[in-house]
């Protein structure tokens, strides 16, 4: 379908700088499918990097695999047999001659041991190490990375609390305060008490179902926030030492632990938070040798910032901290990963405007956003100035039942955060999806609401809109 | 097709700001057709202003009727008996109640009878007034107001010069020169000399043709220009007196007069003859006491830069300036021709990044670019980062035959000029119209061209390449 690039154009741009020169990165399998291996190829594309697609029998008119300059067939459609198969895309790489596989989000994009099994095979992964990705998944022990290098998490006792002295601790954390089992899970042995004169209480029952679901009543403490904000922060990191943030997306509209709608900046944050943040990312970073681009995120109300998790892969919002800042996270990993120094420096990295994301799924919102695969009948895609869209879909084409509901994303950029968000209107106005149900009309009465209007809502906020 | 706008949207914005509280612009008219009728309409939805579109027996099925919120029919194909009748606009403009009239480029935008007409009939016309499009439509009379104005334009003899004192005024402006009959048009009476020995021999067959021609052999001289670039400077001027400039942008890869592919920045310009020739665009502008957005357009050579006309409107390749500046030039005329003060200064303006313009026309490149009107029966567009697309077709849109050909702009931004060209390649690689034939594969050719990609072109260069 696409004419080859010409042999003069791949000549031309040397695909990756080494300045040890060791071999360059000459191919790229997408380890993905939908939106995200679209953007991957298409930085591949820009790069002059060939670019290998794989896909699932119910992939095979996706267009990743149209935009691809090579792909691969990998199996059946139920993920574990297709994308979540490391073998089969081992011997994809190995079978089309790939030295590198960037793996997008979701499916194999933190398994440590896929990254692992990579390296092993020679083969360069697009993402932190193994040892990078194992130290930041495991949540206690990043939680302990976090406290060691000075960065907030959120308020909790010191490990395991002796019960006869578990209220004084939970008066020094303040209320209200989560009671939780040690060895829970699956949110039983957990009580939230809201004032001091109902822990005792609480904290018996706790241990009493502690004891009973796990034969262990050890239990713990951790403060309750009131409406955080979900906010999280960009970063990129060389093999050579050099670190720098780009500033931060915010996450707060969710549903269902589902980010659906992200900004960039956070319209809650002061200069000083935002620093302080930002700085602290950089410094989780530099603790675990961090290396190619993460997300280091944060809960935030009144009293400060707190650290939750690192992302260790480049995540679904990513693009509207590639708007305001202008650089391009993908190609940034590539050439990252390829053993390119940074370009650029803090001091370079400088926001302009404000951007939104809409998350279009293949959902019905007046059917408590059930998924709705099927057939795309007739497709308006909105353009224009300020408007870019990242999408898997095209007129025909066939939304398969297998997957993540997300089958496109619409971020618009303006000058200001008015201007954002009168793009976002109207651009949500001309995107017309026929065939099947989307998240669409759902952004278009989030962009009416007073309070997204105002910037002023938390990670609770949707939900209770959606009650 | 889309929903009206809710009465809480519509109230919450007032649509322009009037320091002088009298009416606010209420509803605009778009007296045009194709991608910059729909640009405009975009333009109004983000204001929060109503549009109403006209359209031709031939454009009822247009994109740009169905994203406006009312559409009045004008009359039939032909554009003298539809979008260039005055008459028939006005009446549309009172019909639905529209107070503004939006002309686009082309048509009647810079017909100063209409602009005039516009405003006796108490219709806000949104760009300059009747009297400054009269004075620089007319070539000689702006080009007399760039010499008082102390700006440069092409070197000549002062009006007619006397055939005796020929000779040394030629030697005066340097060689080659041209000989142009004064009466002359249609390239008649003209005479191009390369050396002063050729004078006295050009001369005579200079004034025997006109004398043939027009029965008056005066004639007059003209510095003939190597090779020059066609660059040009975008202009803002409120009602207020503030007269900005957005940088320049380079036009000078061209097919017989008509722009092909135009950057921003040029690559030409070193940063002191860029200051001298915005200084330049803005003296003119307040010359003649211009308002809204307005280009003034150079020839640049290796021995300086040369007014040659103004265009009083906005233009074709404005994206790009829009791009690289982050300034809504659409939504800025609309605002200032509502009275609004320019809201930034001139130190507020900054170039961030590189922008390309890929202008696709319905045209058949292998047929010396005949005109391919039709049904488009398939179409993908591009996407994702530093893409933007503006366009008046869909899949099933019939072209039809009696317009300009262009059907789509393809605006890419980097944040160097490498960058801009990698992904217009992998843009235009992504853009596929079946159906009818376009100038997509000219572009893919032109950025494989050592030259382009080297920004080492001149205003002769692509028909060079074309012959």
């Amino acid at each position: 379908m696409h004419p080859a690039l010409s042999p003069w154009a791949a000549q031309r741009r040397p695909v990756v700088y080494d300045a040890r020169k060791r071999d360059v990165m000459r191919k790229v399998l997408v380890a993905n499918r939908g939106e995200i291996a679209v953007r991957v190829i298409r930085a591949c594309r820009e790069l002059g990097l060939p670019s290998v697609a794989v896909y699932s029998d119910a992939d095979a008119d996706a267009l990743h695999v149209r935009y691809a300059d090579e792909a691969v067939h990998i199996g059946p459609a139920p993920a574990p047999r297709s994308y979540l198969n490391a073998e089969a895309i081992l011997d994809a790489a190995r079978q089309t001659g790939a030295d590198a596989i960037h793996p997008g989000y979701g499916f194999l994009a933190e398994n440590a041991d896929f990254a692992a099994a990579c390296a092993e095979a020679g083969i360069t992964f697009v993402g932190p190490s193994a040892e990078a990705i194992r130290r930041l998944g495991d949540k206690a022990a990043a939680r302990q990375i976090a406290i060691d290098a000075g960065v907030p998490v959120v308020p909790g006792s010191d490990g395991v609390v002796d019960p006869e002295h578990a209220a004084d601790e939970a008066a020094r954390l303040g209320y209200p305060v989560m009671i939780k089992a040690a060895a829970g899970g699956g949110g039983q042995g957990i009580r939230i008490v809201d004032r001091p004169e109902d822990f005792p209480e609480a904290l018996e029952a706790a241990q009493r179902e502690a004891r009973a679901a796990f034969g262990n009543d050890a239990i713990y403490l951790e403060r309750r926030l009131i409406h955080p904000r979900h906010i999280e922060v960009q970063v990129l990191a060389d093999h050579h030492g050099t670190v720098v943030h780009l500033f931060e997306r915010e996450c707060s509209l969710q549903r269902r632990r589902q980010k659906v709608l992200e900004e960039a900046p956070s319209p809650a944050l002061d200069q000083d938070t935002r620093e302080q943040m930002t700085t602290a990312a950089v410094r989780l970073a530099q603790a675990v040798g961090y290396t190619n681009a993460g997300t280091f995120e944060f809960l935030v109300d009144q009293n400060g910032f707190y650290f939750i998790e690192a992302n260790t892969r480049i995540q679904v919002e990513h693009p509207i901290t590639e708007v305001i800042t202008g650089i391009d996270l993908v190609k940034a990993q590539l050439r990252i990963a390829a053993g390119e120094p940074l370009w650029f420096r803090q001091k370079d990295v400088r926001v302009s405007g404000w951007a939104m994301e809409f998350r279009i799924n293949a959902e019905d919102p007046d059917l408590n956003f059930f998924p709705s695969p099927g057939t795309i009948t007739a497709l308006g895609l909105p353009g224009g100035p300020g408007v870019r869209l990242d999408s898997a879909i095209y007129p025909g084409y066939d939304v398969p039942p297998y997957y993540d509901s997300l089958v496109a994303k619409l971020i618009t950029w303006g000058a200001d955060r008015d201007e954002a968000i009168q793009r976002g209107r109207r651009a949500l106005r001309e995107f017309e999806i026929e065939g099947i149900q989307t998240t669409i009309p759902l952004h278009r009465r989030l962009l009416e609401e007073p309070d997204v209007i105002a910037g002023d809502y938390n990670a609770g906020w949707l939900e209770r809109l959606l009650a």
